[in-house]
């Protein structure tokens, strides 16, 4: 299946904050299950929490092991099956070792940002092309990727575009809505 | 536009918890921010939380006005601007009288599940149907809406289905996918 081949990585590193100064930015628990939750939804081969800061993925493993091990495994199991898909790393070149362990290729990283840019693919092209191939979408916390990073990517995708100028969805919808664009039944 | 008479209501009652009792779940910060952002950013004429204890609207309330008028509106009026669409009332008739008075006709009430049921109407025919006049789309919280309040909406919405089984999106996601569905641009 396609989508067992289309991973994500939550980047919290580097990313701008309020000022435009870049940052790494802290892990959320709520990231941690949302994200798990509509990863495991539409099959994906796996969900990377990307974050340098050893404090942070320390915290984000207590979490994980609450609910995949913990007695969070057995108050809700249908959390320990969503954060089983979650790995914590301290840079994107592990996610991408591990996909390319599993997958025998190096996947094709596909960058998003709400802010728009320059050679965009658009959804029906993304739609078409992760079906050749391991992919890793990444998706930036904070004020966004920067730009010297999303520019080093092997594709952009064009913005999540609203209704009527309002440009600040959560992270959390905006996978929920690329993952469905990209992968749900039509 | 179409979007300006659709609305979503997130409700707290009547709803099964994890044991299949009917309870009244508590409002939770994130539901508030994240589902106000959607709303806004496909331009909703509202988003109402339905929730009949008046200490949960109280607290509702204090979180509102945290970012709509106090210290949050200065630090990040983004949140503002979304959080400015969120109505709390105590019950569905509430909302339905507030579209009412805005629109001039009565809502039609769009019931949506996890679960599969009986008549379900399709993403592509309420896509239509939304055209015509105010709807409100109601999304429930715990383990769901219950069957006798579902069985008595206007509409049933087909559930969003998963591609391997796993059928326990956040809410959060399920609006995110659900209105972009809806209203996204095609």
């Amino acid at each position: 299946m396609v989508s067992e081949q289309v991973y994500v990585a939550l980047m919290h590193y580097p990313c701008y904050n309020k000022t435009g100064a870049v940052v790494t930015t802290a892990i959320t628990n709520l990231d941690l299950h949302d994200i798990a939750r509509v990863s495991k939804t539409f099959n994906l081969g796996g969900y990377f929490v990307v974050n340098p800061q050893p404090a942070q993925r320390e915290l984000a493993g207590k979490i994980l092991s609450h609910w995949t091990s913990g007695y969070g495994s057995e108050y809700n199991p249908n959390r320990g099956e969503a954060l089983s898909v979650v790995k914590v790393v301290p840079e994107l070149e592990d996610a991408i070792s591990a996909i390319e362990a599993v997958s025998g290729a190096r996947p094709k990283i596909i960058a998003t940002a709400a802010r728009q840019g320059g050679g965009v693919a658009s959804f029906s092209e993304m739609r078409e092309l992760i079906k050749e191939g391991p992919h890793l979408i990444l998706f930036g916390t904070g004020w966004g990727l920067t730009d010297e990073f999303l520019s080093v990517c092997d594709y952009r995708l064009e913005p999540v575009a609203g209704l009527a100028g309002y440009n600040h969805l959560p992270v959390r919808s905006a996978v929920a809505i690329i993952l469905d664009r990209l992968l749900g039944y039509r």
